[in-house]
């Protein structure tokens, strides 16, 4: 196990009713909040009117700005930092899933930001301050209610980028499964891809000899592949919702990284497709994953089979492990496919043409590499476009 | 799942050559350190000095305060309290194990406490301000490291009770497997029964479907039963040592409570017995849990058969759960008894004597119950001595 440090200090309000709590969290952290949301569906669903009455009871100030899409906008971002300076925010409130949390999290690191907030996602600048913020969890996905960690596309050259900093972690998270009853099918799925993809990331290390958090590991994904085909049959059913809306917080809490050197090659390599074809983001996981794997497992043979024999159940050919794994990888391409999700390029209309300027500017033109379980270099990434095909 | 809150906010310092950080990590609270610790192996080791030499760089100011015993006592804790108000410490440094960091956190609540802070443990008392403080974990069992809990035996009537309150989570916890190589293999051993009996504690519950933590608990359970004897046979092996210690924190850190509502029955059927023949913690809970089990399992048949399948491999018997499930029990205690902890009463050179008596004082003569995956009477717990005899 490698050495770590590990604190998390995000207070989960989790269950049923919980988001008539919000006012009283917001109003111990600010008085004047901005509402930081995407479209017009928590105004239908009623979650609007639950939330504004809370803040109002607590005696807050509210300055909205709705709007933000799935793959966030840096153009929006600008946008909320110029409304938290005139407006003298000191809370941001952000209610949605991970598009909308990580655009609260790239104003909350702007505004105290002395110079382009873009400079942070390509490494450029440091951060001194930032505003606070709290969630209301609609999508359970990508884990930014809990991670310290922000995604923005810049428009200009289709650029997605992360930066992540420890006072990024939202004060508190409200996570009622409720909320995520009238999520349409394939936001549920492409979530629970995202939430898979985030215990691959972990799971796949160099790290020898770390039983504890595998095991733990394995038992959260097998949860989630299990739960994946009931939870689509049946998406009213609150235990089945409650049970994956906290799958992507623990998938996502730094917990089963621990001691672990991570990934994160896949994430990367997805992110360039997702960034020029603004396809889901777990579209684009359940696509690169398993091309990912099978450029890649021949680098530990023992970490696959184990996975493939305790999350897919397949008996291990110890002759063989290769079979073994392979079977692992296709039971994985099933099981995505049983949900409705791509498992190729062309599945979700992608043509190969960009290959060569995704791997450009996920490897700064080949200057450098992605991932730890295997470095890859633009070409290695190019070969696994080509078997994502 | 249940609804409910979760907040952890220790922070960890995990590794070789972290116990050199714990100077700047004070200084970040406090000026004058209480230095909290039991008998002299601290000093024997090493780890005395380096603490020291620590903590003066950072320019602190520390007073001393050894001699904590295991089943820690009241008597200690009011010289504590006694001299952290005469020398006005502002920060409590427990090293140690369960006791003391038990016995540093009854300290932190009782400095400020207008009255007796046994009232505290007896449930006639509240905590308004507590001493912060922080942990250097010497033996991995009880996870006090991250919980806000605290047990003290009160030596007049034998008496050994806890207490809980959110301030009382440690700020930080630096955890150095190589702390416990020298830690005794009897140390050891009721180290991993006490940490499998925190799992249990809470896998045992009403709540039917909790299938993330339900899992993942079954990860964390087979880890400690596979480890186990590696690291008897192998005591210096830090990778196993690694994974023991971080497994003591998650058994504990409450995230596999969440959703769930937990029994702690058998810790408290096994305080009595501590508490009387001032055993080891661990020592009780290998003789207690398979009695208690014994006693419970027909209430939930399919959630005993199915931890006997997963976490001892046990194939189910479809027809016939109850065979699984016995077989389950004794795969448990073939465990313990493998790595030398008793599973009887007799083996602990217990007699019966004093069950009644046993019983009496955990149900307040009768007048409670414990538990609540079964609400055990006073009579329920005198069968349960008896199953363990």
């Amino acid at each position: 196990m490698h050495n770590f440090e590990y604190f998390n200090n995000v207070k989960f309000i989790f269950g049923k009713d919980t988001v008539t709590k919000v006012g009283e969290l917001v109003a111990a952290q600010g008085k004047k909040v901005l509402l930081h949301y995407g479209g017009g569906s928590i105004k239908k669903s009623g979650l609007y009117d639950t939330i504004m009455k809370s803040l109002k009871e607590s005696s807050l100030e509210v300055v909205e700005l709705g709007g933000v899409v799935s793959n966030p906008r840096l153009s929006k971002v600008y946008e909320g930092i110029e409304v938290c300076k005139a407006e003298k925010i000191d809370f941001i409130l952000a209610v949605g899933g991970g598009s909308v949390i990580d655009s609260a999290k790239a104003i909350a690191a702007g505004v105290h930001y002395d110079g382009d907030v873009w400079d942070l996602y390509i490494g450029e600048g440091n951060v001194e301050s930032t505003v606070p913020l709290g969630t209301i969890l609609t999508i359970p996905a990508a884990g930014s209610e809990v991670s310290p960690n922000t995604i923005i596309t810049k428009e200009e050259g289709q650029l997605k980028r992360g930066f992540s900093h420890i006072s990024l972690r939202p004060v508190f998270s409200i996570l009622n499964p409720e909320l995520t009853f009238t999520l349409p099918e394939y936001q549920t799925t492409c979530g629970m891809v995202d939430m898979l993809a985030h215990t691959f990331e972990r799971y796949f290390t160099t790290v020898r000899f770390v039983e504890v958090t595998d095991r733990m590991s394995e038992g959260l994904m097998k949860s989630i592949i299990n739960i994946a085909p009931k939870l689509i049959a049946d998406p009213n059913n609150y235990e089945l919702r409650a049970e994956i809306m906290w799958a992507g917080t623990i998938a996502h809490n730094g917990l089963l990284g621990t001691g672990r050197i991570e990934d994160w090659a896949s994430h990367m390599i997805e992110h360039e497709v997702s960034g020029i074809y603004d396809i889901a983001h777990g579209a684009g996981l359940s696509i690169v994953f398993p091309a990912w794997m099978k450029y890649v497992y021949k680098n530990d043979m023992p970490r696959f089979a184990q996975w493939a024999n305790r999350v897919f159940d397949i008996e291990i050919n110890t002759f063989n492990l290769e079979e073994t794994i392979l079977k692992g990888i296709n039971a994985l391409e099933r099981f995505y496919q049983s949900i409705n999700m791509p498992i190729r390029l062309t599945d979700a209309s992608i043509d190969i043409e960009r290959i060569e300027e995704m791997a450009d500017k996920a490897t700064n033109n080949g200057a450098g590499t992605v991932g730890s379980f295997v470095e890859l270099t633009r070409d290695d990434i190019v070969n696994i476009y080509k078997l994502a095909e």
